[in-house]
């Protein structure tokens, strides 16, 4: 990979703060510029040397950046888009970091005009709880999946780039379909995500969730950790993913009822069948990865 | 707490093996004797130093001890406290460390018979997903909670004793009715349980499996960590408990529809609302823990 001269990370949080920590870290970036709209966090990412400059979504900042990240919540995906387009340099190749990939392509094909070809779709698989430059670092990529969602307009050279910063995060890149990379987020991610939300609503809920909470452990807290993720984040998420995650919802809604019946009717062998069939997949999975 | 001059652990796994080095560790017990079906795990903790001795369930084992530590799969109690309930000491005082109480009480009601006054149900709310003597270690219960749910019939002398043993181990340890211990463990124990296993499920039936678990990470991970804990006893909790269970999966069944319908709709707000909720409801639990 060439060396990226000028980076340009749009949302410095716990995504595009590791991400130009991880660049710094591999010595494959230059210069790298801030753009945010939280003042104090823009500071706070300045302080703890995530970038080299503050910048805004103007011609100065982006028209000789080699490459731009988009790390900002899919809500926020369009204006971004719409305010960056007209100001790109001819050679600046741009990504993002959204959690889910049709509705980004989706936009970028209607925002980003010329820089279309130019526009390289991702999603790095990591992340923890926390947000804000705070909570970026620069092995957060390192050992973990990144998937890029090449559009057919793509510059080879491109998505040659995306692709190297991305190793030079110590992340494992491979390439999916928009449509195939959101069916699978759904069914091992955003699924989750929102059963956990759920379990917790369910306990702070009842009349009695002082107690209840009480006595909740360690396998509560360790199922629940996913309820800590950002909100609006999360919010955006399940949105732009709607279909695919109202499939496996109502996939879950349905093993449930039949677990539930299992239980019912206290059928003992189904019910350890079901419970020992999942611990042996789990075990496998852990095995292989 | 007077010295517990010979104990009995009967099932020396996980919970029994954890006590027994516990106890040892806190100076608070003499010889431990072991009891349980597996000669190959039984050799193995005499030879990691969790049990003194092997014993059977016979009256040179049980006559002359101090506390009885029932810590078999709630499957196996009824077995066990029948074929104990005649060659108990006098003086013996029993506990057990199942994960359900209704049932272990009416149990113990029908086979204990003249021991009942000593018999003191417990239930230690601390654990991992391994088993086996092999997974005991004398931490497991510290800074854990304990949840006695003593009869009636209870001489204070035995409710005392076993109180004392599990605070020598560490635990705190506290005092609930047993229908009320149930629909606690219900609601933050047994329901996430069927919930992660339900979704292990779920993705191994997948007609793309194998691409879904590549993609997992660690969110799913920890989700899903309670999935790896062992079938057959989580089968007993789940039939042992099944009323306050079924309660449980009916609300949150229920949950779940509300939160399809937020997504189906659209309704960023009330999604935003029930993810933040959720989220300041499982910070302040752990701010207080």
């Amino acid at each position: 990979m060439e060396r990226i001269e000028k980076l340009v990370i749009v949302g410095v949080g716990l995504v595009g703060g590791s991400f130009a920590l991880a660049l710094k870290e591999a010595g494959a970036v230059g210069r790298v510029v801030g753009v945010g709209r939280g003042a104090g966090n823009i500071r706070r990412a300045l302080d703890l040397g995530i970038i080299d400059a503050a910048g805004a979504a103007d011609g100065e900042t982006l028209k000789d950046a080699d490459l731009v990240l988009l790390a900002v919540p899919v809500g926020q995906m369009r204006a971004v888009m719409r305010s960056i387009a007209p100001l790109l340099g001819a050679r600046t190749v741009v990504t993002d970091a959204g959690s889910t990939k049709q509705d980004v392509v989706e936009l970028a094909r209607r925002e980003l005009k010329a820089a279309l070809s130019r526009f390289v779709p991702g999603h790095p698989i990591a992340g923890t709880e926390r947000s804000g430059a705070d909570a970026a670092f620069a092995g957060l990529y390192r050992g973990h999946r990144v998937v890029l969602t090449p559009l057919a307009e793509n510059e080879p050279g491109a998505l040659a780039l995306v692709r190297a910063a991305w190793e030079r995060c110590g992340a494992s890149v491979s390439e999916l379909r928009p449509r195939e990379h959101d069916a699978v987020l759904a069914a091992v991610s955003h699924l989750p995500h929102v059963l956990a939300y759920a379990l917790v609503d369910q306990v702070a809920r009842h009349k009695n969730a002082k107690q209840l909470f009480s006595y909740a452990a360690g396998g509560f807290r360790d199922f629940t950790r996913i309820a800590a993720s950002h909100p609006e984040m999360w919010r955006d998420i399940c949105l732009a993913n709607k279909k695919a995650l109202l499939a496996e919802i109502d996939r879950y809604g349905g093993k449930l009822e039949r677990v539930r019946r299992m239980l019912e009717r206290g059928d003992a062998r189904a019910l350890e069948g079901l419970f020992s069939g999942a611990r042996d997949a789990r075990n496998r999975w852990l095995k292989d990865t």
